[in-house]
């Protein structure tokens, strides 16, 4: 057997042994009877332990060396892959085994930890812990090796490789200026929204009838995934083939579940249309988080928060909503849906004011790493930002500093790629706008099929095997850029709010 | 580390990819996406080939022998594991690789094969793949060695592991004799149950729900498990903490999902029963499969097609039915769910007729294996027996001799255990009652803890690690005994039908 065909068997072992990670995940999120977690968490860790056991195997380190050296013989995709599998490879044994099993330890205590800290609002409860894990991340970078000239790249290439400090400054520092007085002007804005039909009885089953409708409306393959309730909504890709999305219901607002479904059936055509020639090697999956979360807002804003959607599903929405919507103009229905408010809250802020609570916690964490803000310090600093950026200020720590689980669990650097997602989501629509102008009548006819195609063929097919830069390269001719995003932002709510 | 503390890690391994695999087979039947299928089963096949490498690993036979040799100094469970673990080691090591191979494809052929020979009625079709099979089975029966005097024994220690032609005939032809004169008794009956009410519409929606009531009352603890839908219903243990249900809904047939799921229940009692203590060790399922076809048929006929049980759930069945049952008396409704009537298919066939269908398979089965009968004469066999046991003849081998799956995959050895389940089913409910004379009022009141706990305590906590043979010794004294079904059967069927 060739040393390509032996690569490959080992990278296509790892990938059934995901697969079924991702299916225990999945089920553990829907549905999966509860007093069975210990046992599937065993099952988990078994799994898992296999696949690292893999990455860092003799056998594989072995293979991608001599791979390596016959760089210029081997597939086009096989070259790709062990460019994935030696950084995998090199992350799994940089770190001293010892040192990592204490970090994983502390990892889930403090998970733990941070929900009571929330629930109490109490961070000092949380302090030390947080600590640990900074002083745990920066000795990490150490073993990595910070190669791009700022320790909190190395924390960036976890989750969106290729894209630096120096970049995100100044995109982001682009999109805050300009952001701070649209926020300001809209809240002060005498022409408001009437929310009160948008939070009306709508029973459960009507919703998921309404959800069901719209994620076949934009294509979502149902022959190649499937829709589940729970908790906190993701979608997951098994493989292109099986490709999962899961919503949650609120009857008090359709919103949760309508706009959260379109969201994950975003990422749901990412994942279903990734080239099926990727499959069981390291590429098959989405290029980075940034790119990814272009993709659930590019249709979750550009398309399901776009006036020629609603022109076109407003009656689809009345039928399933059984007459509350009867006499709700369509443009009073739609400015409703795009109420942009500042609130404390992350995970519920609109479009329009996402984006700085994104700008705040990466000034924030950039800070952390450098050592330029002590982690006593953050609730203070957090609250002076919130009033400087949306001018709302939490009323303690609890829908403050503590609101999100990120950081409990050592996730640093995960933040940038939401807002990257946004900024790229514009990026993206303007390219596609420019070989096809009737991007809305194309929206209002719900002729999605160009959209889509367009998107797999520059984003989706390629999987990991094309990253963002070239990405944005080949479609916009240009690097990472708020502009694209910030006339979208500025046009949109100057109309809505008359400004 | 300890010998045992090694060997006790490498089943629980093990054990934790068959979890993985559980999972995988509850979720290809219950909704996973049709074009996932091919992903699914080579995800299948790399775990399997794992379980199977692991369990003809040469630290398997190394940690066998050390164990084997110190067998007073291990503990209970460990010396009962390592006899499993022996048990699977030889099997898989005996048959030789190639050969073992070149059955698998058969089989799967095979299988396919026979969805076509069954749906054309023509068993020529399918007859030389067949032979093929049972020549396959003979000669795996040459190298697992034939030690208890009669081919056929080989075959049942797959599925009923102590059990033996000799018994098997005699019980089978006790019940014989005593069934087929009082099937044609009720047959010929003046006094027939009135079935058309049970065959009026029922919204499957309604029939969920009261599935679910259901299986709360038999005490099936959901936060252990949960219930879904599916084509060929199945109960399946993943753990004794996660154990998961299936029913299928005919809204013209209320019974299919109302009894199947007490069926089902009545499995994943027994896995959900099994001590924890067996949890990750190859003990932890049931001992055999005629023993939790005891626990299906106990809970499905004893308690479901009991008048007491009707008295109690009648008004809950009328409540979830919406009126369709108003005018219809307890005793016709008891009556009609119990009605007894010859019929060709076996898996439709009613408690009374049941055994007759599977004696047959059985007396086939072993003459196929013994040589004394030649696959061509099968459907000539098939249908004089079923003219001779049954009173009914098949027009075509589609609804006759082609009707199962089970042959088609080379299960000879597993008819059996469903006929040994009823028998057994009989025999613990007497020895139940022995000690708790008052079964029916208990049923009535709904109290079924002493039931559960007598089962649990007798059976269930054991999982494999308690054979059959002891079950029914310590239970009722003494070995199989068809005598209990019969006077069961007589009794109930004289009184019904007025004989």
């Amino acid at each position: 057997m060739s040393t390509e065909k032996k690569y490959l068997d080992l990278v296509q072992k790892q990938n059934h042994y995901n697969q079924a990670l991702s299916l225990l995940a999945w089920d553990a999120r829907t549905g999966a009877p509860k007093k069975g977690a210990g046992q599937r968490s065993e099952v988990i860790g078994t799994l898992s332990s296999e696949v690292f056991a893999l990455s860092t195997s003799n056998e594989m380190e072995s293979l991608l060396t001599e791979l390596e050296a016959s760089e210029d013989t081997i597939a086009d995709i096989t070259a790709k892959s062990i460019k994935e599998s030696r950084k995998e490879y090199d992350r799994n044994t940089k770190i001293p085994a010892a040192e990592f099993k204490e970090y994983v330890t502390l990892q889930s205590q403090t998970e733990t930890l941070w929900e009571e800290a929330k629930d109490k609002s109490d961070f000092e409860m949380f302090r030390p812990n947080l600590e640990k894990l900074i002083d745990f991340k920066k000795r990490f970078i150490g073993y990595y090796g910070e190669e791009t000239g700022h320790a909190y790249n190395t924390l960036l290439d976890d989750y969106e490789p290729g894209v630096f400090v120096d970049t995100i400054d100044e995109v982001f520092s682009d999109l805050r200026k300009n952001l701070v007085p649209l926020v300001q002007a809209v809240t002060e804005s005498a022409h408001q929204p009437k929310m009160d039909s948008l939070l009306t009885h709508f029973p459960k089953e009507n919703q998921q009838a309404l959800s069901l409708d719209i994620l076949k409306e934009i294509g979502f393959d149902f022959s190649a995934g499937r829709m589940d309730e729970t908790v906190h909504p993701f979608a997951i890709g098994i493989n292109p083939y099986d490709v999962r999305v899961t919503t949650k219901y609120n009857e008090s607002d359709f919103r949760v579940s309508l706009f959260g479904t379109i969201h994950e059936g975003g990422h749901a055509l990412y994942e279903q249309n990734i080239s099926p020639d990727l499959i069981g090697t390291p590429l098959s999956s989405g290029t980075s988080m940034g790119i990814h979360e272009s993709q659930s807002l590019f249709w979750e804003k550009f398309v399901g928060q776009n006036f020629a959607f609603w022109e076109r599903n407003y009656p689809l929405l009345k039928k399933h909503a059984n007459g509350q919507f009867d006499n709700v103009s369509l443009e009073d229905f739609y400015f409703a849906v795009n109420q942009a408010k500042p609130s404390l809250i992350r995970i519920e802020a609109d479009e329009l004011t996402y984006c700085l609570h994104i700008i705040l916690r990466y000034e924030l964490e950039k800070a952390l790493i450098e050592g330029s803000l002590a982690v006593k310090d953050l609730p203070h600093v957090w609250n002076e930002k919130m009033q400087e950026y949306l001018g709302v200020k939490p009323a303690n720590d609890g829908e403050g500093v503590l609101q999100d689980v990120h950081w409990s669990f050592g996730a640093f650097g995960y933040f940038p790629s939401y807002a990257l997602g946004y900024i790229y989501a514009a990026q993206l629509k303007e390219a596609f706008t420019k070989s096809n102008p009737g991007f809305d009548q194309l929206i209002q006819q719900g002729d999605y099929a160009p959209i889509r195609s367009w998107m797999t063929e520059n984003v989706h097919q390629f999987g990991r095997g094309k990253k963002q830069a070239d990405i944005l390269k080949d479609t916009t001719g240009s690097g990472i850029d708020a502009k694209p995003l910030i006339q979208y932002l500025q046009s949109k709510y100057t109309k809505l709010y008359k400004l």
